[in-house]
């Protein structure tokens, strides 16, 4: 199956929005089993639409388009599919329904152009928009599949898992069986050191398929195998997954998408644990972090950002002389680095306390390298431990980096303490 | 002119990238008056590749390729060119010489597909990559112009700006007058907001042109014009500008590419003031907007993150009767606001105290509801400002609209202190 993502909008062609819709749909159409040999971006005119759905009929099987399905008469992709099909639109009653219902409940009047919200292709199946207005349409015409999609990622993402997803495994897929995934999480490890780790894994993979990506920071694989039920699936994803643990145990943190600071709340609102932090260089960066997770609060009490010299010893008690003087270790050392952390811990009263002091750039501080950093993780009643890192990179990825050796550290210690249990 | 972007990489069609380099052209040609009607992906594949570009051919006139430019087999940018356009490749000297040094550099030997780099196709002038090794190219043929990239944006974009648009202003845009730009930055005002200002300069602009542009808690007008000479064009964009300032005069911050904290950060090192902060729900995320910038060391001093009603105490001294009893404004307040920002001012001795507190979500927390938000401004020797923000949106959206709320409201008073001197 040969797959074709049409996106539809002049705001894409002007640079005014980056189409991470193709980026969604191509992951899920290859996680399907679907290959996408083109994207496609075309803006809201007629003819260069219908041109570009022309072109994508000789080269695909199945279009999925997105976009254009708005009230406007900018909103054209519905009449483009029906003209190039030879079909009519027609008004869908529960389509019209929705947008009805919607107006009355904000107590505004309709316009007129909101009806085209509603309107489908002759003898397509329409698909409910749950958090917007616009309704989809699935299509089968002469051996070909259409998809139509909403443009804003909130519409359209709900759309396709709940509806555009079943349609295809109903009607196009129905030769296969049914897809299942698991995302591993990595941390404290490169895209291609874990690669080195399981090479025999993707160089032989046939069922399940392995699949790594690499964000800042972060990797993730994505196991997945076809299977005609899901415990079967989860069976040998399952498999899977152990091998790849025992490998790479200092590293797997979680079986889900889920950032390394949702598995750290998580794990210390079980164990009943507190956590606070000091920090120079990353100015605030590992503390957002952390109380980006709902519910954190339970788990993260507080902490201080002592950019300066003078703050380090007025807030968090560092001695001076550990700062200043010709043989001083400075602001920028394991010493430093220690006595933050432990006296953070002591000063929020909370189980472990967290430190990282380090040159994040552009210019070097008290001569030393860019990317030199020091990070400290102190325990109630155990040791403070310290590494030093010489990290690569700009400002921005120093910075986040220096959080994120932070955070896998801890990690790790939490889960020691968990296994001594 | 018609311009096509065909961006070249089978980790597009997969969805593990997304494709950036698409927006960041399309923009680019905009601002130079060139249309784009179309951006296609392909993969690594030398006949669908071809396939695309004698598609595109019949489409517009000039054709920007992006990636497959690297030294593996995988790369087939420059040989699927070549063969549409019947040339040869060759070496470029230049460029092997770039490739030899780079391995010189580093003491490893360089294995021989790395020549792939430096090739270019005959007849077409190389595009000099001072951010990595593979060369570009710049063709023109039978009425036709290609301009090949590669693909890594931090590549990419130094060579379209300093290599390819001035190739295009010399032998594309030949009959026209270069373009000039201006990028004027909002705070503290939505897009909707901003047109309505500026509805009749926006409905009848002509010369220069206006696009604005939004991003989250963020508003930027591109206004662009050409000219003969920079100093014809700026005279022309300083009157805009200028007309613009006078409507928005609390809200346009910057007239280039910055963000706020950069502004105000500029402004605080020259008046020689320097600034602190307490955040709760926001846990640390203003303080590291702030510490972003380059510089930021000697404008901004410390600051406390309090999640806890314990540490707002502990920490900034909030009295326990304005948090905790039956009738107490509580943590989420304006007295705490007011209290938290005049504390945090003079325990780390800054002329300007912030702080932030409020109910980001998911949840409410004291039957506050989410998106309640309080923020303070205190200054040393003057009075406290305390705001209530009702926000929309979702927890990190609540985080991010509460923080760049409290720089907007440090800027106007920066600016205003600036006016009285």
């Amino acid at each position: 199956m040969k797959a074709e993502i049409i996106a539809v909008g002049t705001e894409l062609l002007l640079g005014q929005i980056v189409n991470t819709n193709a980026q969604y749909l191509s992951r899920e159409l290859a996680a399907l089993g679907i290959d996408v040999y083109y994207q496609t971006v075309v803006g809201d005119n007629l003819n260069r639409l219908s041109q570009a759905i022309r072109t994508a009929l000789e080269r695909a099987d199945l279009l999925i388009l997105t976009g254009g399905l708005g009230p406007t008469q900018d909103d054209l992709t519905k009449d483009a599919v029906a003209a190039v099909l030879g079909r009519s639109l027609h008004i869908d009653r529960m389509a019209m329904d929705h947008v009805d219902r919607f107006f009355e409940g904000r107590g505004i009047p309709m316009t007129e152009n909101n009806r085209r919200q509603a309107l489908v292709v002759d003898g397509g199946t329409p698909l409910p928009n749950e958090t917007g207005l616009a309704v989809g349409n699935a299509i089968a015409h002469e051996g070909k599949f259409y998809i139509l999609l909403p443009g804003p990622p909130s519409e359209l993402k709900p759309m396709f898992e709940r509806q555009a997803k079943p349609w295809l495994l109903q009607h196009v897929l129905t030769q296969e069986e049914p897809l299942y995934s698991k995302m591993l999480k990595f941390a404290g490890i490169g895209e291609s050191g874990l690669e080195t780790r399981l090479m025999d894994l993707v160089e032989n993979q046939t069922d399940p398929t392995l699949a790594p990506y690499a964000k800042e920071s972060e990797v993730t694989v994505r196991i997945s195998t076809k299977a005609r039920t899901e415990s079967e699936a989860m069976a040998k994803l399952d498999k899977l997954e152990a091998e790849i643990a025992a490998r790479l145990p200092d590293h797997l943190y979680a079986n889900e998408d889920v950032p390394i600071e949702k598995t750290i709340v998580d794990m210390m609102t079980e164990m009943g644990l507190t956590v606070s932090a000091a920090e120079s260089c990353t100015g605030g960066l590992l503390m957002q972090s952390i109380t980006s997770i709902p519910g954190s609060a339970t788990v993260f009490l507080g902490g201080i950002v002592c950019y300066s010299n003078a703050m380090k010893e007025k807030l968090l008690n560092v001695p001076h002389d550990l700062l200043e003087g010709e043989n001083a270790p400075g602001a920028v050392s394991a010493e430093t680095a220690q006595v933050l952390a432990e006296q953070v811990r002591m000063i929020v009263d909370t189980d472990f306390g967290l430190s990282i002091t380090g040159v994040a750039g552009p210019g070097y501080s008290e001569r030393k390298p860019v990317g030199l950093v020091y990070i400290g993780i102190s325990r109630r009643g155990g040791e403070t431990e310290v590494y030093e890192l010489n990290l690569k990179g700009n400002r921005e990825t120093i910075r986040l980096r220096s959080a994120k050796t932070v955070l896998y550290h801890l990690w790790k210690r939490l889960k020691a303490e968990q296994a001594a249990k």
